[in-house]
Parts: structure tokens; sequence; C-alpha cells
């Protein structure tokens, strides 16, 4: 008998590996931080000796990667909806964040986030905000795997007051959490409309130097595509990517809801990876990426929450079902994003967009052990046919029973085990009367 | 001191009566059936004696009306997803219905349907289906609010062989459950495609003698837009219901997803009704309905899941955050379909579009206490700005922990009452066990 410490037992696996390998009766033996095998559970059982879960009648997956949000923003959920898009920036989100943010709040939001993205399914997050030192004690604190990059603009952020002091807590953020089992850390420029072209090339050079992701959102907006290819001159924006030299594999673009089919082809041909927010698209009404094309072009896609000042949730649940159905229904096509491709986008694509693809994403030897347990026995979960209908078509956040972190439980029977999640809440309360006076609302 | 049943007391009251009421520490008092009072805490629990319901840091609302299901669907949950229309229905829905749908699958398919309604804070639904009979039994029998009719049409069904019969057997349906104190009946054709115009005005008089509700499926796909208007020889399909006498404040429409503005004119100055399913319209291709051009006309419009073989759940949080999403990324405006305005149609606009606006769909003195209670003490709906906010874009159906219908508690702390949810799973999976093998599925 080997030596493990979790063994994951009974259920059915599916391992989201290449060949979406797929085990009834399944089991997965974890040692430390990784995955030791992951097989039937009558072979794993006889191999290994360690702690039991047992996930009988459950669905046992990798967990959820969450493409592209805000963490910290967990504090201005719902504090504006519904508003033209200008109204909603300059009057809501802009001055409560001009007024709010700080680290107290960044660490605080976040560590609700974590807790929020536990408690549905999230394992991994990638992440863009200010102050972003405290995303990351706050993730590490949680025990949760990310992706962080402090936001670059030209104007000043409540953490620095030019782009060249961003650029420099951005070289520091990136050495000081260098080698860090979960934290990795990334470059993250805003956007084309918002850094200068000196501020893209200078965040793409450290990027460079430390061999590090780099990622921007882009083409949210109609008015975004307009207004940068008029400001090029009539040339595409992506064309302008192309010639910051930002078109390549360590280049994670946001959004991407008004690229057309030449942009897609330049995406793919240089390698560059996307993530899908289409939530967050759909209540801003800035419209719908042509990710199918996108799919089909060969290019990585995540799916991602954005965050929950425009979505208001982290749920991935409720993404992959959305995602799903909205290219459906554009098209007039039930054949598109099918239930399994949305759970690799939302798992082992989301994991390879994110540069993550060779330690998280699937349930295979060697592999970081990121692991959720869905047990089936509820009213909406009966009858069972198909596991990734159920996963996309039915399941909601909350039927996420256990969630495994880096070989470590971060929840159990709904229990969090890392982050005592009442006290965050009322620390997020005390923070949400200071924002709401500050917006003078009632 | 008044003798009440229950008062229901603390948290935030959203009555969604005319004015839109909103009762920070609010309570509830009923006797019965009745809610006769809502108010103020302080107020009510000087006035009023009874069992106490705690609901503070809560929202306290209608329960929601689910406009359209097929309940006994649930049976069917993800059978067959992903596939072009005719070929999930004419080689997976059409024959596991045929060799599958029986008094027994209607009456367990239906019982879990209510486990699974009560459990997301659905209090009424609207049911088409075979055998309906069973369907009000399994209703009945849960405590929970409906309107139900046996579906109609040319062919021979499980339950009938001729459209006489099963007009014989509406009759007979009206006649045994009038006077119920939850179960409602109505007359249900199919859809215009699948009735003959004599079985579409012996269905309209059979409803006129007794002075029920009636309903059909109406417009859902393009094709069936384009192949009746070819039928009628270029008249418009509503132009046919006019001339059927159907249009009217007791005529109820499904999906209506290709109707124009002309179409929205006739139906709004008739008072005819719609329910509109997002979510199985984008999940099957078939598109996106006009609501908000709708609602402006000043038609009642409901909100409903339709059954599980085409959405997959009977979730009507998810159909509202959906709901209130996708008109604004079609429109690429983000102030439609505001968070109210669909909060309204999950509850008293659902209400009334089922004509029992006058017993349900909203808390005020008189109507029937049909209440759910969303405790708030949850990362993902924290911090607090606005309650329909919450509800619409933050909630998921398991948010829900007590569920009150006709002044019956039928959840609490999420356990039910009146279901044996274990019991009727088994049952379940033991009737899906049949249908895999009577489709040769392994």
């Amino acid at each position: 008998m080997i030596d493990a410490d979790l063994i994951i037992s009974g259920g059915t696996v599916l391992t989201m590996d290449a060949k979406g390998t797929r085990i009834e009766g399944g089991a997965i033996a974890v040692k430390g931080r990784d995955i030791l095998e992951t097989g039937k559970r009558s072979e794993i059982e006889k191999k290994y000796t360690g702690q039991l879960i047992e996930a009988g009648n459950s669905i046992v997956m990798p967990g959820l990667v969450n493409g592209h949000t805000h963490a910290a923003m967990t504090c201005f959920r719902g504090i504006a909806d519904d508003l033209p898009l200008e109204e909603w920036l300059n009057n809501y989100i802009f001055p409560a964040e001009a007024k709010n943010v700080n680290e107290e709040l960044v660490f605080w939001g976040t560590l609700l986030a974590c807790a929020e993205m536990i408690k549905s399914g999230t394992t991994t997050f990638c992440d863009m905000y200010i102050c972003e030192d405290e995303a990351a004690k706050a993730a590490a604190q949680a025990g949760i795997r990310c992706l962080l990059g402090e936001v670059l603009f030209d104007f000043p952020s409540p953490n620095f007051q030019t782009p060249e002091e961003g650029l420099l807590y951005t070289r520091r953020f990136i050495e000081k959490w260098d080698g860090h089992p979960l934290i990795r850390t990334f470059v993250e420029p805003h956007a084309l409309y918002t850094c200068s072209q000196q501020l893209l090339r200078s965040a793409k050079e450290l990027a460079d130097e430390y061999c590090v992701m780099y990622g921007t959102h882009f083409l949210e907006t109609r008015f975004e595509r307009d207004s940068l290819t008029e400001q090029f001159g009539g040339m595409r924006p992506t064309d302008n990517l192309r010639d910051l030299n930002y078109l390549g594999e360590r280049f994670l673009a946001f959004h991407c809801v008004w690229m057309d089919e030449k942009d897609i082809r330049l995406f793919a041909d240089s390698g560059s990876k996307i993530v899908h927010n289409p939530e967050s698209n759909m209540k801003l009404g800035s419209g719908i990426a042509l990710v199918p094309e996108m799919l089909d072009a060969g290019i990585m896609v995540g799916l991602g929450t954005d965050g929950c000042a425009s979505n208001n949730n982290l749920d991935m649940f409720q993404e992959m079902d959305v995602a799903a159905k909205v290219h459906k229904a554009l098209r007039l096509d039930p054949t598109v994003m099918d239930a399994p491709t949305v759970v690799r986008m939302a798992t082992a694509g989301g994991a390879a967009a994110l540069g993550m693809g060779n330690i998280t994403g699937s349930l295979e030897a060697g592999k970081r052990a990121d692991i959720i347990i869905i047990p089936l026995d509820k009213p909406h979960l009966t009858p069972m046919y198909h596991e990734y209908s159920h996963i996309v078509y039915a399941a909601n956040a909350a039927d996420v029973d256990t969630v495994i972190v880096d070989g470590k439980v971060l929840m159990r029977g709904r229990k969090l085990t890392t982050i005592d999640e009442h006290a965050v809440m009322e620390r997020v309360r005390e923070i949400s009367q200071r924002i709401r006076k500050s917006l003078d609302m009632k």
C-alpha cells in the first residue's frame, strides 16, 4: 500500500483530461499538493491508504476557474444597476472607488470574494484590481489559487499617483510572491483607452522581464471599438496590439465582445487567450462575443464572472448556464456551446487560458489537487442522465459540498475551513456603511 | 390582541403591492389561509398574537409564480441537450414520452417538481401536461398553488385517443377540482400547429362554459410562425387567434418569441396575457421575445421555466437573472428590464397573468399567505444595498429558507414539511431507469 493523504472515493469522476475521461465509481489519491492517481475506486482503494473522503452519488470534478474578476468589488455588489453605462460609472462606481478603495477594503472585499468563490466551487481565480498585494494576502489566507495583477492606467489610482509608480508596484508585487504555491502574479494594463502606448509598452517589457502573463480589457463595448479605431486613424485595435507586440501565448484579453472574424484570426494565429464574461456583458448591455467562432478558431477561451458591480455574484455555475444558452439564442442554433464544451471552458480550458494548464483544470496524476464534489441527492439534480448537462443546466452554486485546493480541504459539508465567513461579512458590512455615506445614499 | 396563526416578523418586506411598498423591520400577520395585515414589526407584534417566525436580516416577499412548465418532465431532466430541435424532439422527447408517460410517472414527476419548486421559492405554478389529474393530486399533497391543464392536440396522447376524449377529460378535470383551495384548472390546447381549428374552437367553448382561463403555446419558433402564416394563406397567426375568439382577458399565451409589434398591439388591446420563458427559448435556440415592448404596451407578462427537458431546472431565480440580462444584451441597453420590473413579473405580474392576481403575488391583507423568506447572512448576498438587485442578480434558489403557501409552512430551514423528498427521488430514479431502457440508453 502506498501512503496518500486523501482518497476521494465514489461518485463519477469527470477528469476533464484531453480525452474527456469519465470514471464511474471513480477515486482520486492525493499526496501533499498533488494528485497521485485518478482511477476506479476498486483499484485506488487497493493501492493507497489515506483519509477517505466519501463521494458516493456525486460528481467529482476539477474546481472551477474564474478567468476574470475584480474580487474586492464584492464591497460594491449591487450598489447600482440597470443604469446607462456612463451614469453607472461616473455617478456610482468611479466615485465609490475613489472615495473608498484602500488596503483594508481590498483585503476584506477579496476575502469575502474568496469565501463566495469557494462556496460556489471556484478553486482558481484571475483578478485585476487596486492594492493587489492585499488581494494576494487574502487569497493566501483563504488557500485559493489565483493569478493577480495590479490594474495600471494613466491617471492616479488609490494606490499610485503615476504610471511609473504603478509599474514599480507591479515589479515589487511580482518579486514578492514569486514561488508561492498558490499565488501567481501578472501585469495588467487596464485597457487601450485608459493606457498610453508608452504605458502599454512598459507593461509588456515588465511582463517579458519576469516571463509572466499580461492581460487587459479589450473591445468590451462598441463605443470602445469605434473610438479606438478612430484614434488609430482607422486601424483595427487588434493591429495596435500586434504593433505593441502584445499578441502571443502569454497574452490574455478580457471580454473581446466586439472582435470580428479578422481579430479572431489574429488572436488564433498568435496563441493569444481570451476570457468570456457573458453575464457582465449582458447586464451592462455591452453585447455578446463571438465565442463559438473563437473556439472553432482554436483560441483558448476561459469563462469569468467579472466583478460584483456588474454581475452581481461570482457564481461560475450561473456563468456556465448563461454561456451555454446565450449563444444558442443569438444564432437560433441549439447545438453551439454544448455542455461539455462549456464545462471545459470553466475548468481545463480556463486554466490553459491563464497559463496554468500544466498545474490545474483537470484531475490527472502530477497536477495539483484542485477538486470539487457535487452530491446529486437533490430534487433539482434528479434523475441523472448526463453529468455535463447537470453541471451546466441544472446545478447551482450551493450544490457544491466539498472543495479541495492544492490538496487542502477548504470546504466540507459547506463549512469553510480557512475563513470565518461571519467575521468577514461583518467587516464588509461596516465598509459598506462607509461607502453608503460617501455616496450620500440613505 | 387579535388571534393570528403566524406572525412573520423582522427583515425587509417587499410587498409587491401596486405601489411597490417596502417595509424595513416589517411583519406579516397570517390567520388560516389569509394575510390579516402587513406592516411595521413594532405595530404588528403589538396588535396580534400567534406563532412567531423570525425573519431578521432577511428579505420577506411573495412566493414566486412559475407561469409555464410541464412539471412531470422532471423525469426527463437532461435526457438530451444541445441537439437540433427535430432530432431532440423526434429521437428523444417524443419517444420517451410515448413509451413512458402514464399516471405513475406524472404523479411522481410532478411531486418531484413540487419539491424542487418549493425549495427554490415558487409557491404557484402553471402546468400543461398529460394525465393532469395526477399532477393535481401531487400538487394538493405538496400543498402548492397551481393552475393546471391537460394538454390537448389532434393525435392520440398517453391519456386519450381522440380530441373529443381529451376535451371530456378536461371537462371532468375542471369539475372534479372546482372549489379546491389550491388547485385551479384551465383548458390548454397545445398549439395552433398541433390542434385543428375545430379542436381550438371546442376548447374555447369549454373554457367559456366554465369561465376558466385557456392557454396555448404560441409562436415559439420562427418555423412555427412561418409555417402557420403559410397555412393561413399569409394571414398572421395572431389574426387566426382573433378569428377563433381567443384574444381576451382569460387567454394566456406561452413563449410568443416571434410576435412582432402588430401582434403585441392585438394582445394589448384585448387584455391577453403572456408568459415569457427565456431560458428555454435560449437553450432550444428559439430566440428572444420582445418582452420590454410587451410590458410597455401594458400586457401582463409572467415568467416561466418551461419543462425540465428544455431548461433543465425549475429555478425561478435563474429565470429572473436571465430575463433581466438577455434583453439588455440584445438591445445594447442596460436600462431595460430593471430588477424591480423582473421581480414583479415573477410575483404580482405573474399572478395577474394567470388570472390569480386577486389571491396571490403580493403581500396584502385579504390575499392568501404565499410568502418566502430569504436570509441575507451569506457571502454572495453581502453587503446589501438594494433588495431587488440581490433577488435578481445575486441570489440563487438555495437561498430560500422558508416557504409558506395558503398559510401553511411547506419549508422551514430548507426542510420540506409535506414531501418526503428522498422517497420521491427514489421513485423517480426507478422511473428514469425504465426510461433509459426504453430508449436503449446505456
